[in-house]
């Protein structure tokens, strides 16, 4: 198979993870007869410092032109002090998302049982956690009207969801759910928020479509309770944009082990694959990052967008492999020897023959 | 003092909790010289049933007359089934913060050390854990603008602040930081939402007049996840509404025995006092709820609404005592012996002579 891969490395940490993850890629290509074509674009500070913006026209083309997208991190620190700056690097993230039709963000929650102890939470309550967070990520308030009064002393969100785009999300859930444990839990505010309401209307009138998959509905401080509580309550979890921001970071917690985790989002064009860190700009350059969250994301990669699943395995089983034989960086080596980002990716491409 | 106390006690386990927060605050009135007028109301499932709306005009005239409210807890299963049934418990509450002006929502977080081990997280990670969250509790997504359009296939909920809101909490949220560790971590959404951006440019605005206490900006996500990383890192939280009902639950959880939790929401007429637990239905009658959740905020009251210290103290220290004798209801006794509701009412108010 010929490969169309963008490559959007970003800022910080974002080059040498992404390295990495194509290294492993190529190899996998290599041993299965495939071909990957990479084509690096600009995003981020990194785009805004080129040509002032962090998500620019030809890199928006290069996404659209391509099978798939490999993102790394964006974010840098003299970003952050000022949230009302004009041009902010999140902010390619968001036109990024809406140009791409990104309608839905995929985080799988995976403890990896050597790591346990790394957890913040008791390894008793998290050994069996295995769950898929569903967040929408096109909608809500994070794309409503949004705005000041004249004398600036007064603000507005609207939080906007139609018909529609929640029926999209939720049935993408309830696929997932069919190829897992048959569990769906759909987290909302109904009995606060009228978007809500919507959302667990078009819930209960999929269910009957569904009648293998066991739902439930959720309010989503309940929900915010449950994952420390209680994750292995959960097999999917779907919910609308800002709640599954919150919901999805606290989530990642238990794992303890952050810098593993993958995600997607899976888009109307084309679909995106990116670690769930950020760009930890203090790392930078320090071969000290992790890059397995990224590899991941090019498991997931070959998954979702090349539907090669040998592929995919033989990428997870290479990463537990070395997390079993202790091949791993500073973040996860505790008082034993750590490797750096480069070392890892070199060793995973090599067990690939 | 004469205290005039309206007593909501509400449904589900509420009117068990209350009557032990009532004995207790009783046992502290003689002993202290004091006269408490209690005057009962109705609210909830029981006002609905009784004449057909959660907060009615009768109870809201005796919450105005009051100097403080004493309230149990809202909600029985019958009415969560459908979240668009017009006339719900939960809108009582609302209506009732609305009304009474209930602007602030404090809830402290503390871990008790006799009860580190029902954590669900490490206890050397909780140790030290001593934190207050303040919720904006009348404004934002819950009381603005929603509806439907007419095909009611598109819903909208707008979140809305007024500078004069956000500086009367972050300002409230100041005094507690200078009474307390000094520092102030305010949690918002500023790289996204134009109303956390308002809520930052009070913060900053704010900051000079408070140079000795360390104001931190937080985002809503990384929040989410500090809480379960590092609780003691906290000293004084404050957030908006909707984030505040998430986060706060999510805090309430580290402590492991939500049954101990109270709180106190500050008001323009008058302040609520209220365990943070809900009505618990399957539990009425059974005599088995944990009533200290409602002493603690019998406690808060002493505090907060009549500025009676040592009355509060005392109360704090007979169920430090009672806990740590092991006189306790059966959600804390684990595998010792479990005392009954009302049994821990008697034998805490026995205690104060
Ligand atoms: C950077 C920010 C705009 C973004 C979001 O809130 O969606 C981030 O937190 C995320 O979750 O990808
Ligand atoms: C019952 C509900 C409306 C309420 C809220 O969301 O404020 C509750 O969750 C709370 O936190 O007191």
């Amino acid at each position: 198979m010929n490969l169309n891969i963008a490559v959007l490395a970003g800022d910080g940490i974002g080059p040498e993870v992404v390295e990495q993850a194509q290294k492993v890629s190529d190899a996998i290509a290599k041993k299965y007869g495939h071909t990957i074509n990479w084509t690096p674009a600009i995003t981020g500070a990194a785009a805004i410092d080129a040509v002032g913006e962090p998500y620019p026209d030809a890199t928006h083309e290069i996404c659209m032109n391509s099978d798939a997208v490999l993102f790394g991190a964006i974010g840098l620190p003299r970003f952050d002090n000022d949230p009302s700056n004009p041009v902010r690097p999140e902010q390619g993230l968001l036109a990024m998302r809406k140009k791409l039709g990104l309608y839905a963000n995929i985080r799988p929650t995976l403890v990896f049982p050597s790591l346990l102890h790394k957890s913040p939470l008791r390894p008793e309550l998290i050994e069996n956690a295995d769950f898929v967070c569903i967040r929408e990520l096109t909608g809500g308030i994070y794309f409503g009207d949004k705005g000041r009064n004249e004398a600036r002393d007064k603000a507005w969100d609207v939080c906007e969801y139609t018909k529609p785009e929640v029926e999209r999300i939720i049935r993408l859930a309830y696929t997932y759910a069919m190829a897992r444990k048959k569990k769906l839990t759909i987290v909302d505010k109904a009995n606060v928020l009228e978007t809500s309401r919507l959302w667990r209307e078009v819930g209960q009138s999929l269910e009957k479509e569904y009648p293998e998959v066991k739902t439930e509905y959720l309010l989503v401080d309940a929900a915010a309770m449950r994952i420390i509580q209680w994750p292995e309550g959960f097999d999917v979890m779907v919910t609308e944009n800002m709640f599954g921001d919150i919901l999805t970071d606290e989530a990642s917690v238990i794992s303890g082990s952050m810098g593993l985790m993958p995600s997607a989002s899976i888009g109307l064009h084309t679909s995106v694959f990116e670690p769930i860190h950020g760009s930890y700009p203090q790392a930078t350059g320090l071969n000290i990052a992790n890059p397995i969250g990224t590899v991941l994301s090019a498991a997931m990669m070959f998954e979702y967008a090349f539907k090669l699943m040998d592929e995919a395995q033989e990428i997870k089983d290479v990463v537990n492999k070395s997390l079993a034989e202790g091949i791993v960086t500073e973040d996860i080596a505790g008082k034993d020897k750590a490797y750096g980002t480069k070392e890892v990716g070199d060793w995973l491409a090599a067990q690939i023959v």
